[in-house]
């Protein structure tokens, strides 16, 4: 029988598919290159003891590099850690320490920063441009391999574990999460699966071009590095370019298929005004974090196409939003909005006594979700694993609402929630409403205790001098007239404030207004 | 973390599209209500014994009976023997001792035969119109069971056997084989990922209407009981519906895809011509036999779209024509013959050495497979298994060319093949080639020993009068500096005969053509 192990995936598309090409920077491979380069990289990795049990960090940007040691080291049996190399320094350090890697591979042009995170780990490898800084190098490594798998390469287990890689903490240390090859493999799949067999904006074919901008250590690209390969696309690496070289690329290589977070997609769309024709006819995979409604209308109008995907690295892939049957506006609304769980994957809204929330488009209830990838816990930390992961569900900490016809949509994150009478209000929304009025520069809605509710809601607005409490409370009831909001979710009281208290990272820092006494009326 | 169980994805299709139809014959259901009656039954089924060791045989024609069958009997851990009601009767009875059958679901429309076999089994439930002959009565089975999954249905294993079905067995008994849960889920879904994901006649979406005319009993209908919930794609059942009945109910339920043997095609086809819109648009994934050229020129004349699929029993589905970017005559050519494989499906075309036979779309091989779900081997039959299978390969006694582009071609099977000085050769191709000759009314070509080379290919023609050997060889020369056939492959002799032996089956008897002496010149 045939396992699930990282590295077939290579071989297949070598064996049936190898003069497809993969293009990173000025090299033009292909698939079978691409494995040729792996077998020589893997077989001299085991000579330097690299095998099962070794943990193994890769800092590099979307590079055939990258590529290459995706199943170089499935072959060796050793694990990969894919570093976030866009964490603060010290957390950066922190994951490598934690993960407890003895081998680190990494891209000259980091420079300083690569050079920092070298000093950490007792084995470097240097994958382009190598500094004045001990290591190997990554060339020499290949160049030094026979073209013969490891010894270790047919005793990999589907079960084993594959790869290592964080969350990106906000409020606290990064978390890590273990995925076996088999859940990697499915996840990944599964996305190209649901992109291939239902209707959404990011409809993908084998025949697609494809070039990821998720970076690879972001699970992997949401799998590209493995979904290219199995349907046998062509593929696209972007190495380091930025949004004038994206389009660029684009258009030398009529990529037809891309993911990227919202911002990505802006530069993007911003940059090809230049060079409309450019992006005419893509398909983005995006998700991390909202679509707003400006930049969804603007994909439209370029005539890019879109979907959101709704997962991370706690629960990889869940969700995509779909739109069967629908067109224009409707479409539109629906592919920035309405989630639809991969086959396979179960997504309930709870509400806080872990029954089903209705299904009304209106009861907001925490995301719960069940798949056959969702871990065990989190690496060595017991504490947060036995919260976030229960009996095989992962609790998401996200607020939802759940349509008739099974779709879900986020509204809030938990924790910035407020829960009034035991029902759940969704502050964003709130603060989105309140957005919409003429001279509220910004606005937070966060809970304040009170004895009779438990919590209630608290508008915190920065306004232009004229703005009264009275305009913005006609038109939040407007709102619920609307049926935007609900009754009870009005704030109790408009609070002014001149100037929002903001975190060192330039976000909205809603904690210092929830301190006692921060918001006594003035 | 999620198991891949077949009853899991029954009960996320009645969570996530509950309202999608299911009909069959007069009933109109859901699959929210299949859900509902599936979980009855199973209840009831476990209050009665039948739960995991117990084989359970189901007789029945594509309905919602079947269908909940093949989810209830996961529910309860049974293993369920999906019984080939085409088979001569004693080879029927042959497969229901062999399995162990302890229980008999068996529809009363089949009459006689129905009950001979309910008569070899001490469990009998009858699915409808219950005969004068004891048992159960299925309806009353699901008005008795509570709406409660049995204790065993969270204990199910995805490697537990799921089911056990046999092989057609034309020269001997059928041949057992038994699939886990896991496997039959996965070569199912692979099915339609295929189809989804690449560019074939069959393509397949979500918002498709099936009908399944592959029976139920032929490895689950290639799926299709899978596929559709997990798409949540409305299914169409079509019980005993004929041609014409077929033809109506593809335009009443407006049915989009469809899968069929290519007789079942071709009845389809002639059938619909006297209402030729009915099937213009329609999808057919074929397969079991080789589909003609007139009857591929029939389909694509009425807007009917194929792909031929590759598999069998004791494989699964492995491959599927595609026509990537091809259209016209090309793409006809093509889906009718050239197959690709699933993802993480490999297929080599391998000598009689074991080697790999060239990619160049002329060199015969034997058509070797390896996939996630290639059974250990058949069901107590050491021999027959220890030849079929071996290191997680399926031999597959077919003989097939490979080409540039990693596609393949069926050119016979190996049983019928001619080993002449180590390299085979195809006799049906060769047959063919002389069929298109006047005056031939039947040709049979086989291999007749030969000191020098092992094997030599002689032609058996049954023909018109004024037919002559030259003739004959003349035409086949020419196949031979056009590249249709090689110049090793010319008969080394024409031998003409009054008629052609034929079995009792009415197929051509070629074992009484190679007998000692059969050929001896006349």
């Amino acid at each position: 029988m045939r396992k699930w192990v990282v590295h077939e995936v290579l071989a297949d598309a070598a064996y049936q598919y190898g003069s497809i090409p993969v293009i990173s920077g000025a090299r033009r491979l292909t698939y079978a290159a691409v494995y040729e380069r792996s077998v020589r990289l893997a077989n001299k990795m085991e000579q330097l003891g690299i095998g099962p049990g070794t943990v193994v960090g890769v800092m590099d940007v979307n590079s055939h590099r990258y590529l290459e040691l995706k199943y170089a080291l499935s072959m060796t049996g050793a694990v990969i850690h894919t570093i976030n190399f866009r964490l603060p320094a010290a957390d950066m350090a922190f994951t490598i320490h934690h993960a407890h890697d003895e081998w680190l591979f990494v891209w000259g042009g980091f420079g300083e920063m690569g050079a920092q995170m070298a000093s950490l780990v007792s084995q470097v490898v240097w994958l382009e441009g190598q500094p004045d800084a001990p290591g190997r190098s990554y060339e020499e490594l290949i160049a030094g391999g026979r073209l013969e798998l490891p010894a270790q390469a047919e005793r990999v287990r589907e079960d084993d574990t594959y790869s290592l890689f964080y969350t990106t903490g906000t409020t606290r240390r990064p978390k890590g999460l273990r995925y076996s090859h088999r859940e990697m493999l499915a996840a990944s799949f599964q996305i190209a699966h649901d992109l291939g067999l239902h209707d959404t904006g990011a409809g993908l074919r084998a025949d697609d071009v494809l070039m990821p901008l998720i970076p690879f250590f972001h699970i992997h690209g949401w799998g590209v590095p493995f979904i290219a390969p199995y349907l046998g696309s062509a593929l696209v690496l972007p190495e380091k370019a930025g949004p004038g070289e994206q389009v660029q690329l684009i258009r030398e290589n009529r990529v037809t298929w891309s993911n990227m977070v919202p911002t990505q997609l802006f530069m993007l769309l911003q940059e090809s005004g230049k060079d409309r024709g450019a992006v005419l006819g893509l398909k983005v995979l995006t998700g991390g974090s909202p679509l707003s409604r400006g930049l969804a209308e603007k994909a439209a109008e370029l005539g890019v196409q879109f979907s959101l995907i709704y997962g991370g690295s706690d629960q990889l892939g869940s969700a995509i939003s779909t739109a069967a049957g629908l067109a224009g506006e409707e479409r539109l609304e629906r592919l920035s909005t309405r989630m639809t769980p991969f086959p396979m994957v179960r997504v309930e809204i709870r509400d806080g006594a872990g029954a089903h929330a209705a299904s009304d488009g209106a009861t907001l209830g925490e995301v719960w979700v069940q798949s056959p990838w969702i871990p065990q816990g989190y690496v060595d930390d017991f504490d947060e694993s036995r919260y976030a992961f229960q009996s095989g569900w992962f609790r998401t900490g996200d607020l939802a609402v759940r349509y008739p016809d099974g779709s879900f949509q986020v509204m809030d994150r938990l924790k910035d929630a407020i829960k009034s009478g035991g029902e759940w209000i969704a502050g964003s929304v709130i603060e989105s409403v309140i957005s919409e009025v003429p001279g509220v520069e910004a606005v937070a809605v966060i809970g304040q205790p009170d004895a009779q509710w438990g919590e209630r809601p608290v508008a915190v607005v920065q306004a232009a001098q004229d703005l009264t409490a009275g305009i913005i409370q006609e038109y939040l009831r407007q709102a619920v007239s609307q049926g935007r909001i609900a009754k009870f979710w009005l704030p109790d009281r408009i609070h002014f404030i001149g100037a929002m208290p903001m975190t060192s990272a330039g976000k909205l820092h809603k904690a210092a207004l929830r301190r006692p006494g921060a918001l006594s009326p003035s």
